[in-house]
């Protein structure tokens, strides 16, 4: 008799995240080889990111069943965030299941959440700051995340709330952390996995899981999307709601990235040799990609990409589409955006200039 | 002393769509031309339709001011779909209201509705076949419609639920019902205008509204959106949540059609004589573009656009970027598409051929 359906589920998950990285790094031993053969340097360690909710003890067990199979070795970070009571006893909890499951190493990474950005925020990145510390210390193969399917449409519909287009409804990508050329140290093997199936595995499986409190905290925006937009849209629309957004996710990822590389390209062809862009090539562009230029020069010109907002981008386009002598503009960054005869430039004022005027 | 900020928001609204419609048809009378001039043919007439709810009445007062200063005639449209008791009745009121705004001609068009595709479905086939009559008879210039911005939101909600992506992302387009090389009849001057603002706009101008009963039938998926949905995502995501599925609705529109743009060409350029796709010419591009010529040379081939599911694209797609020999895929429509050598050959199969397997 096989595994349970959820169990066999997650495995699977899994088993495609390692044959991808085995894939990907051909010089990785062969999945015969055991961490137990007697000779040879270890196994490369893929190590997974665990709370001890459901999702990431699914995703840790599923990991240890599958790891050795590939020939490479489980590992675990478990991340004390130390904004509640007794999260050191939890850590290490949390820290002995993973052991329990035949994962080693098994790291507990302290953390200090700082206030920039909100909470959410500080804590993810101070999340994301050790586990990139534990992947550099283990010299890991990849980092797994146990988001699910439900996470992804979760962090569309804030993506939509936000109403900034593509990006913003991409959602959280299988694969990132990536710098130019290579492939992400991170891994979402569960994106196409629902969060009851990964409890299922728990359940059979019998581990004990513990839940956040923080996910029901309805002060946190993503708490208040899960259980009271998405139980209302089901309603509303039907069950295939959470999938539906899921599926938005990867075509707008795919759609993006086409739109970025026309963008691209569209911008290389633009360029004249003194660095502004020739508006006769800007003017014939769809306005889709011609305002994600404009983006992308007015960053290249010093513009932080976080304070430029549409409205800057709309205005800068109105030098090329609507133009009747307006005066320079002024975006973030103390970066102008100027129309001279058939080009546009967008330059950066150094404080020289700016004391000037 | 100015109009109330309702009444000047919805009659700016407008003015802009006249001056657009006056913009693109060059030899209409200029705007000091009076429907009451002596001499000359008689003006241009813009229809709105008007269910007598309080967009379409706030529309009508608005055209009925505005029309007549744009060198333009002002009429209306009222439908009667026959779905209620002494909807007849209704119908004549509306007309006469629309009467005492000064708008000429006012029509009423009596519709009987299908079942086709649902009741929602089948009432706006037939209200839409009534409009294009009405705008045929009177050559109307346009016919106005509407719609706001909360109901953009909610078609944005709609479509995100059918997970189909950027198109069904793009709600109402501000212009439609266009054919090859020409704009369209329908505009929606509101698209940018609250719906509390048209509601305000009639109570200063003391126009008696009728809301229609289907707004509030939770059995209408619209309405569930527009009286459940829409509040709990306001209330969990906050406040700016309709203006962002607006937004989003505008740069999907603008994205999608950037992407059909290089899907036309990236088809014309993959096009062997024969009428076959180079797959050399298809394995080059990002995956949202050649899923997109795939699903063009799919539907140029005979497939029902409404039949083509992404499943069948993707399997299509299997054919250029994980060859390994596959047998032809048989695609709705009896469409067949087949890798031979270097081409993707998409063909519709005769009854015959059909017969004979």
């Amino acid at each position: 008799m096989g595994p349970h359906p959820a169990v066999a589920a997650i495995r699977l998950a899994v088993r495609r995240v390692l044959h991808d990285l085995l894939r990907e790094t051909p010089h990785a031993p062969p999945p015969s080889h055991s961490p137990a053969a007697p000779a040879g340097p270890p196994a490369p360690v893929v190590l997974v990111a665990a709370s001890g909710g459901a999702d990431s003890m699914a995703l840790a067990s599923a990991l240890a069943f599958e790891a050795p199979r590939a020939g490479l070795r489980a590992g675990a970070v478990t991340v004390d965030h130390g904004l509640q009571d007794g999260s050191a006893a939890r850590a290490a909890e949390v820290a002995e299941r993973l052991t329990a499951l035949g994962l080693a190493p098994v790291d507990i990474a302290t953390v200090t959440v700082g206030r920039d950005g909100g909470m959410e925020a500080a804590a993810r990145s101070a999340r994301y700051r050790a586990l990139d510390a534990a992947a550099d210390q283990h010299r890991a193969a990849a980092v797994l995340l146990g988001h699910t399917r439900d996470d992804q449409a979760e962090t569309v519909l804030l993506g939509l709330a936000r109403g900034s287009g593509l990006r913003s409804l991409s959602g959280m990508a299988a694969v990132s952390g990536g710098t130019a050329g290579r492939a992400g140290r991170y891994r979402r093997p569960f994106l196409g996995v629902d969060r009851q199936t990964t409890r299922k595995a728990c359940l059979v499986q019998s581990l004990p899981v513990w839940d956040d409190p923080h996910n029901c905290d309805p002060s946190y925006t993503r708490s208040r999307v899960r259980h009271e937009a998405l139980p209302v849209l089901e309603k509303a629309l039907g069950r295939g709601v959470v999938d539906a957004l899921a599926r938005t996710a990867s075509l707008a990822r795919d759609d993006a990235d086409a739109l970025d590389e026309w963008a691209a390209r569209a911008e290389s062809a633009a360029r004249a040799g003194d660095g502004s862009l020739e508006i006769a090539a800007l003017a014939g562009l769809p306005p889709a990609v011609r305002r994600r230029v404009l983006r992308r020069a007015a960053v290249a010109a010093g513009a932080p990409a976080g304070s430029l907002f549409a409205r800057h981008i709309a205005e800068t386009d109105r030098l090329i589409t609507d133009w009747h002598g307006q005066r320079p503009l002024n975006l973030p960054g103390r970066v102008e955006a100027a129309r001279q005869g058939g080009r546009l430039v967008l330059r950066q004022a150094d404080r020289g200039d700016r004391a000037d005027r």
